[in-house]
């Protein structure tokens, strides 16, 4: 098989190997269904709730607080729907930002269709939610903020604690999509203010399927999917228990290895980006350069369009993104693309490069040279950017 | 390791070895996320798309007619609120049964909550519902019809095709909860008059975490969860690629084996109802015996106190269950047993017993044994039997 150069890692990553060690005996030796009541059940129930402590560990909350879902879209639809119906007496008005994950974006719509109001505010041009912005739009009938943690194509980390400040001035909880960051970054739920946060495993080394929400134990929440008695009534379902072993040891991992990635990805993602701006001309980085995921490179490409660049890239093995993966298969260009500003020539002209785990610097070359060459290329036939050129 | 005697094949079942055997490339070699737009990604489309043609060819669908969820619980809860949603122009009625599990019941009480109205329809003493009693409640209004396909604690199968006759002369969908019946008894959705049908791939030796909602493609539906346009739009996240993988080799094991399975079951689980029935006095076994899911027995010992004989029957080694899993630790009688005219007496002196592929003659021997004795020792010290006896 030929070398693949996976640079999509915010799209998922691999399952590391002591995860998939961690998981193997519950698919057949430890199988039972964890609400069972015999001892045999009470080993996986021992395993469910060891997973929950090392989720709940690494923000800094309690095993209380964390509740096992299918991953991270399902726990932002849950995070919004259950929030917003659970405490309808203090309004009906939630607040948003313009570059959320469709899976918040979505749901708002589907809670607009059902009577609520939905603010969006818009951001800078590097990508910040302004704290200023959401202090004009909350609104005493605010019942909930949702502002991601750091954007899944731009990069751009919020200032969480700001903004959660803002909505607890007016009473109002703040929820996080913190998909792109866990496991990336270092997050203490209580000293940034956070009451909710979605996490998924997959993008930290741990398997699909399977994700968490965060609920500050004061917070209350409807459930999204009834049934059973799983997660305190909260959410029903037979646990996913290899799942939840493979999150919690996924967790483990990230949190002996959190600085040391951190610092890696963060070198490397430097590079990446000094070699494209330097050896290729007319290319601009989307998002803020500083406060930024170490594992992402936003770029446009003048004149490039991006969905050619991704198939002559995909020829020589790289794996990249023009997007989000959830909306890879869309027409529309990017809508956070679009709130930083972008035109949508400039927005089609984009790829996402999200470096991992198993990327080295020579890997970083390689690409840096394939889209030096492919992006040359696609100029000489671009009759767009012949007219500038 | 003490031998396991595991009788709770209701509540899950072990992973088959050629299914892990499926899953092991796709948490590290193929583990791209399938909404990709590259070579590395359409691997794995193709791998989920070859499960959905599994699980569609075992139900005589079609292919577009499989969504995959995270299970049993989130397809009801899917079927029922997404099709009340979509239909609305039609009426707000459901119709549904006293037995159903808590993921149908409880997501009818959240409608109920919000303006829908539903009936829940009597059961007779074997837990058929009875074709005649839909006709009386069915109206012009109801939109859909939930029955499932087989009793999670007694195992009676009820007569669906009749069932979804009535509901199609008055122009209403049909709903099947086969969360029990999918892998162990034969489907076939067209001939049946099934429009959708919730199944869970843990409990055919899949793994946990993964499920289908079938929908006939003429039948209107809402999303659940939002986000993402996976599954053509209608269930975001990103596809829990080994999950779905696993549940298509699930499917494939059960094509294969199905009618081994059947008859093998049938005659361990005849075996073990004739012996609990005949050595041991005032044994009752619920549900029909011979319109009954091949690896159910229930039975209430009179006299004894159900969690008690679970207690002594575990520290055999003995793992059965006195109810469904997803309420093993709720204190009310249950439903199923309360709806089929059993005393709260009765209903809190029952065992489920399922058996499954690993079980042998030599286990239901072992486990009637280990019943007989328990069920005298309870029975000497319990004052409500002394009295009788």
């Amino acid at each position: 098989m030929k070398k693949q150069y996976y640079f999509d890692h915010a799209a998922t990553t691999p399952v590391d190997d002591r995860v998939v060690e961690a998981m193997l005996p519950y698919f057949h030796a430890a199988f039972a269904n964890p609400s069972g009541s015999y001892t045999f059940a009470e080993d996986i129930q021992d395993a469910v709730n060891d997973a929950r402590k090392q989720a709940a560990q690494f923000i800094h909350a309690s095993e209380s607080e964390i509740y096992f879902t299918s991953g991270g879209t399902e726990s932002d639809n849950w995070a919004l729907r259950g929030v917003m119906l659970a405490n309808g007496q203090k309004g009906k008005h939630l607040v948003t930002s313009a570059i959320e994950h469709h899976a918040i974006l979505n749901t708002c719509h589907f809670l607009e269709e059902h009577g609520y109001q939905v603010s969006y505010l818009p951001v800078r041009p590097n990508g910040f939610v302004s704290p200023s912005e959401l202090k004009k739009a909350i609104r005493d009938d605010t019942v909930l903020v949702s502002i991601m943690f750091a954007n899944n194509e731009i990069g751009t980390i919020e200032p969480i604690r700001e903004l959660a400040m803002v909505a607890h001035a007016k009473g109002a909880f703040f929820h996080t999509d913190a998909v792109q960051a866990f496991g990336h970054l270092p997050i203490h739920v209580n000293e940034l203010g956070i009451d909710l946060l979605s996490a998924s495993a997959h993008k930290f080394y741990g398997p699909k399927g399977v994700g968490i929400l965060y609920k500050r134990d004061s917070v209350s929440i409807d459930p999204l999917i009834f049934g059973g008695s799983q997660e305190k009534n909260l959410r029903a379902g037979t646990s996913h228990v290899t799942g939840i072993v493979g999150l919690g040891a996924a967790v483990r991992c990230c949190a002996a290895d959190l600085s040391r990635r951190m610092h890696r990805e963060t070198a490397l993602r430097n590079h990446m980006i000094r070699r494209l701006t330097r050896e290729i001309p007319n290319v601009k980085i989307n998002g803020d350069l500083y406060r930024r995921l170490p594992n992402n490179i936003s770029a446009s490409f003048g004149g490039v369009e991006a969905e050619s660049l991704l198939i002559l890239l995909d020829a020589c093995g790289i794996s990249v993104s023009t997007g989000s993966a959830c909306s890879a298969h869309s027409d529309a260009p990017s809508h956070v693309l679009k709130a930083i500003g972008l035109s949508d020539r400039e927005a089609r002209s984009t790829i996402r490069f999200t470096i991992g785990d198993d990327t080295t610097q020579e890997d970083t070359d390689y690409v840096v040279e394939q889209v030096k060459e492919s992006v040359k290329k696609l100029r000489m036939y671009s009759p767009f950017y012949e007219k500038r050129g």
